[in-house]
């Protein structure tokens, strides 16, 4: 397109600010959106995060040159004092490239897989595993074949179920996260699991996984999409009844020192009533951690810039945390909502993004039903970016960084929500890098969480 | 993210297909969305399409090429009789690669810029053009400007509002496609345009312009919007009162032979009522033409196959037509109206999609206010999708090739709406490539298509 777009293009102008502005805070929202669309800075803030400090696992070297990066973002962005808030965070080191794959007696035929750790599992060692691939599709297979399980690699091959769309991670990821220990229990000696992903490509996706203290612990790994399917094929075909080697050499550290990133501006009515706005600095170790989640991180400094480059001065403490640890222990939102505790701080409101910058669409609100009420009627102020969807939540559900907070205090939550179909091509996996990042849904995501920032620091909630 | 994803997967999963279908057209829907999302063909016939044809420029070997593509899509996606409908269509070349620059005794300190000829535009010859630049805002500072113009190049440095959303395009485009005539009235001798898009980088990106036939024709380019800062610094510092070289080398040869590549169903029960779906073959000649309009192309492919594959037997005749030469003249899609007008075909909806494959937000739904409550009515099969805006038009506005046939018959026409942000920072562009183009995204429009087409074609409108 277009040869003669003007009909077109002229049904969607109405949607952009072009009535005049109804009321302040309409003009606000206004202002808030024309300075960030045109002269935003949180696509060049990623920009440095993602290719001068790259990847930020806990107690990686990447995780403190992070932490300078955001005391100097922050302050950058105008923030009134930044600070950092210590924690002991988990120390787990991938180590030397894993293996997988069928060595066969002349070298050049060696099958391969690309997989990786997955985080916090232990390591094969040097000798590595050296046994029969079973493939399941999912937990009710692996009951029903608990017999030939013993002295096994277990292969979890189960789909990313595409047609629940934003649904589909929350389902997949039951066989990373317990995949592990439900395979121990029958005596498996090792885990592969299908990349929890909707992309078909040869990237392996990492994340956390939980073991059963109650059970013998495996190594487990995530192997590619491509090579998923590779692997089925090759143990029913050219490797059948053969066994696959696998070596992984990752390690459990000692915890480390690691630290929440805080910025502040200092609320001039309410200081003592605290709005927490968040992302989190840590990150997997393949990529940039850009999407997961430098992108929350550069979306909440933004606020901080725009209400300082407007001259706006809000009621209320806006406190913007970078926090650490949320990938394999959570550490920093545990730790922050602890201090919130012992400080007896007063938290009216949190807010995070943790799902990337794809168009933003509104918001999870995680409060009581006269909150949401409130919410509600400022719908109309989001009618312009097309993120005027308030979806209801009565147990938390902003984000993992804010529920800690939620269950010390009850704090109403808001989640962003995008369109939310590309996060998972590159989560937790080498492609998630800068380039994946779009800067006009960036700054939109911002608009939309300044507003509601905006607006909750004004009539609280 | 995410450690506990649980709570906040949950929630969405409700807008998922995960409830009983109400009924037979819920169950329908919901059969098109699964086939799609997990064995849609939309995806591998743009690889195909952007990868073995690539850019389709009208008249050029590419666009013959297409052609030929286009039927063997048709014909594997099941289409129970293609054909190709010719039309004549302008041959516009572009020739040898352009250049802009500062030309300096000592060579290695030439200064050039990344331009590309608009399309359809007359060439400055070998000699080219050496003449100072003029850069103005707008149409109104040309106006005042007007007695500084005569001998200059017009430099329209009006930049991509990003505050307008999915207007931005339309407000900007006006420069490209006017500039040309708008300067030479008072006497340009050539024309630069900051390239129409959001992106910051170095890609012109070109399209189509009109000259005005009472005036003289100028030369015109459009330049990548680092170019444009860049030129605009240049001639207030370094090249100040210094005169610029200019060459073009394009040529509108004869009109040569072109073709919409058509596919149908007949329909069972009225076959003589058609729906006519698509998007156009045709590309500008940098890049892929992936999202411009490979897209649209596949998507309404995908139609046929899908409705193959479900065994389903539309009512009426659903034709899937490839339109020629949307780019630099709509002969196609004016040919298509002419001998629907001439054969006396009846025409009872007609949808396009022309706006690249990002997240599907619904139609533009160009039609009569009975038919609007009628499309109204079924929102529900579009909630799961997130894809139930509807927006009424009531002249048209459904998409440049569907446009004749409106005019023709007053055919109600549905144009697809996405969120829209990307598309235009590869339209037109060597970077519109396959990779810009994201899988789930391009299935969920076609769902959403194939959808509302199984709609119109059981109700009717």
């Amino acid at each position: 397109m277009l040869k003669s777009p003007y009909s077109f293009i002229l049904f969607f102008t109405i949607t952009a600010f072009s009535a005049p502005a109804q009321n302040q805070d309409s003009l606000m929202i206004q202002k808030i959106s024309t300075e960030i669309l045109l002269n935003g800075k949180a696509y060049s803030n990623l920009y440095t995060l993602s290719k001068t400090v790259g990847p930020r696992l806990s107690g990686s070297a990447g995780m403190y040159k992070g932490e300078q990066w955001g005391l100097q973002a922050l302050k950058e962005a105008g923030a009134d004092n930044v600070y950092l808030q210590q924690c002991m965070v988990p120390h787990w080191v991938r180590g030397k490239k894993e293996f997988a794959g069928y060595k066969t007696k002349n070298r050049k035929n060696d099958t391969q897989y690309k997989v990786l750790a997955l985080g916090n599992t232990i390591a094969t060692g040097d000798k590595g595993i050296l046994a029969e691939v079973i493939e399941v599709k999912n937990f009710d297979e692996l009951d029903k074949r608990k017999e030939e399980v013993k002295g096994k690699i277990v292969f979890f091959n189960y789909p990313f179920n595409k047609t629940l769309l934003r649904g589909a991670y929350g389902d997949a990821v039951r066989y990373r996260v317990n995949g592990p220990s439900a395979a121990a229990k029958y005596g498996a000696v090792a885990v592969i699991v299908r990349s929890v992903t909707g992309a078909y490509d040869d990237y392996p996706h990492t994340g956390t996984m939980h073991y059963d203290e109650n059970l013998p612990k495996v190594p487990a790994v995530a192997i590619s999409t491509m090579g998923a399917d590779k692997l089925s094929a090759d143990i029913k075909g050219v490797y059948k009844n053969e066994k696959l080697f696998l070596q992984t050499n990752c390690k459990m550290q000692p915890d480390t020192i690691g630290h929440n990133v805080i910025g502040e501006i200092k609320g001039s009515e309410f200081p003592d009533e605290i709005i927490t706005v968040g992302g989190h600095l840590d990150s997997w170790d393949p990529g940039e951690g850009a999407s997961d989640d430098g992108t929350g991180i550069v979306k909440s400094i933004e606020i901080i810039r725009v209400f300082k480059t407007l001259g706006y001065q809000p009621k209320r403490t806006i406190r913007i945390v970078l926090f650490a640890n949320e990938e394999n222990g959570l550490r920093g939102a545990t730790k922050y909502a602890e201090e919130a505790k012992l400080k007896n701080e007063k938290h009216i409101m949190a807010m995070e993004s943790d799902g990337g910058a794809e168009y933003p669409r509104g918001f999870v609100c995680g409060m009581t039903k006269d909150q949401y009420a409130k919410v509600q009627n400022w719908k109309k102020y989001f009618e312009h970016a097309d993120a005027a969807r308030f979806a209801f939540s009565d147990g938390g559900g902003g984000g993992a960084d804010i529920g800690p907070l939620q269950q010390a205090f009850k704090t109403p939550q808001f989640g962003l929500i995008t369109t939310g179909q590309r996060y998972f091509d590159v989560h937790h996996s080498a492609a998630d890098t800068f380039d994946k990042v779009n800067a006009q849904e960036l700054n939109l995501c911002a608009v939309v969480m300044a507003s509601m920032v905006y607006l909750v620091d004004k009539y609280g909630l």
